[in-house]
């Protein structure tokens, strides 16, 4: 106010009445005050505009990161995304901003929004974030999540059809023979939870029952697939197959199991998720689930573009796909 | 003009005059109206100020695009290098900007630095744009690239030593008795030249000749390592091992050799470069080069902090080490 006074050649005490609407100060100074302090707000707000619409070009990837398991981004999955979503930005002309945000915090995602850092946000790592998600989406930013439809979804999602993937996975195996299935993966993320539905769908087509025994809560840990190993094997229970809910799970798993003088797909047949690049140059080459990784970039960030132009996406389901290797036959 | 003096409560002539240091206009006027164009401009800066220590958070990196080759984001190498600095970044507090810039415009890389958008720029991609590099070193733009260091470069740059790399992978061949080893890399990358220059003195040592025959100037494209095999056997050759300036030329060549009806190690012991993730459980398992990719993002993450604040840094030469494994004994 002192600054408006000084500029305005009047008194502080004018400017404070000027600015409440006082009728002891004239119209021509009144008016001139008001535009003052609108002028120098605006001559900022011009100034954040102008480098909003520079950075409209730029769209942020957030990865949550668990603060408790320090993740690192190594897992093949999320660089081949990081890659997609790369390429698929070029294309359109968007540079990324990729950004990971503490899972506890969430909601300072927004920031990146709101101070013009980024046109919108793809989120990639839905895990147990669906309400601080549903949040986000009612402060309508710009968001688009890679991961599973869930109940009262109010934020947009491009994911794969989990459910589907699940039961081609389990009735590939069942087809081979196989009666004693196990599930590595941690039911609690909802992307995972949707491909325990098709591994039961499947053994019920089957006529067979989901034993609890068989199911193994593995996390996405670079030795998750060695730790599961060996927590399935000391509960003692028989098993001729392995449906594992990532690549990585399955390769640790098969290394594990080769350690323990178990042969794949001899005595354990084995199918990943993802079809990762390397899959196909594992020894033995990995029978998968593939998530349609090129794809999935441009799906995602035509979803958010669209979000961002029109304010209007839908939710898209991208199909999945069984790819047959030595590792189950 | 017309805006100063509205605000002022003068005339046009009288901003015109002020400002022109007229002694027309009285020194209280001339001041208010100096501090009031002043003022008008400083709000604007400090928008972008205040917009650019927001940013400072951001580290922006930069993979060069050949238009030519349009090389998509999915080399293991540069996706295990982004996962690397994703890390390091985070690790360090800092956003990354991921940006793929046209390689025949690399001057424009500048802009990322001057609109303010990141406090300085890691470029992962030497390839021939040694003098574009340097003029952007000249325009003092904090930049650190990932490669090789050169003879009269003004940017700094981290890289492994690739010479002594070729000599490891070279000696490792010769130990195994082998004789004629093929060299797969484009000698006018400058990381690939160094390469070369190990390969060419591990053969000196040993009283070998390099002959020119032996060497194909394979590209890091997804089928390079198969257009090379079939380059050195329509030459008709005789080799009995094969040293490839990545691993993904030393896989794809493999499979090739394969498809011919050659054995790796038996007929062909091969070496590749970089110990991707995915080397140790390629069929056979890779011997490689390693370079020390975890180390890698914070040696440059930190050359670039160093730089900004210090404005000040080192090129950093890191150790390349020999990982042996089956496809070369």
């Amino acid at each position: 106010m002192a600054d408006i006074a000084r500029l305005a050649g009047v008194s502080t005490s004018t400017v404070s009445r000027a600015l409440s609407g006082s009728k002891l100060v004239n119209d021509e100074t009144k008016t001139r005050i008001a535009e003052l302090a609108k002028s120098l707000n605006y001559s900022i707000n011009i100034g954040a505009q102008n480098l909003r619409l520079k950075q409209s070009r730029t769209i942020a990837v957030v990865i949550p990161s668990d603060s408790a398991t320090r993740q690192h981004l190594t897992d093949p999955f999320f660089l081949g995304m990081l890659g997609s979503l790369a390429d698929a930005l070029t294309e359109r002309g968007f540079d990324m901003l990729v950004s990971r945000v503490d899972a506890e915090q969430l909601d300072s995602v927004s920031q990146i929004y709101d101070t013009g850092r980024a046109s919108g946000i793809i989120l990639i790592g839905q895990w147990r974030h669906h309400d601080q998600l549903n949040e986000l989406a009612l402060r309508q930013v710009p968001l688009v999540v890679w991961g599973a439809q869930l109940p009262k979804q109010l934020y947009v999602t491009v994911g794969s059809d989990n459910i589907n993937g699940g039961k081609l996975a389990t009735r590939h195996l069942l087809d081979q023979g196989r009666r004693a299935i196990a599930f590595f993966g941690d039911i609690q993320l909802p992307e995972v939870s949707q491909r325990y539905q098709g591994y039961c769908a499947a053994l019920s087509e089957a006529g067979l029952p989901a034993r609890e025994e068989l199911v193994i809560a593995a996390s996405f840990v670079e030795d998750g697939g060695k730790l599961a190993v060996t927590e399935l094997c000391a509960r003692q229970v028989t098993f001729d197959a392995l449906f594992a809910c990532s690549d990585l799970l399955a390769m640790t798993a098969i290394n594990s199991l080769r350690e323990r003088g178990l042969s794949v797909p001899d005595d354990v047949a084995v199918v990943g998720y993802d079809d990762i690049e390397l899959a196909r140059y594992f020894h033995p080459p990995l029978t998968t689930i593939r998530q349609p990784m090129p794809v999935a970039g441009l799906a995602l960030v035509d979803a958010l573009l669209q979000q961002i132009e029109a304010r209007v996406s839908q939710a898209l389901l991208l199909e999945t796909e069984l790819i047959i290797r030595r590792s189950s036959q």
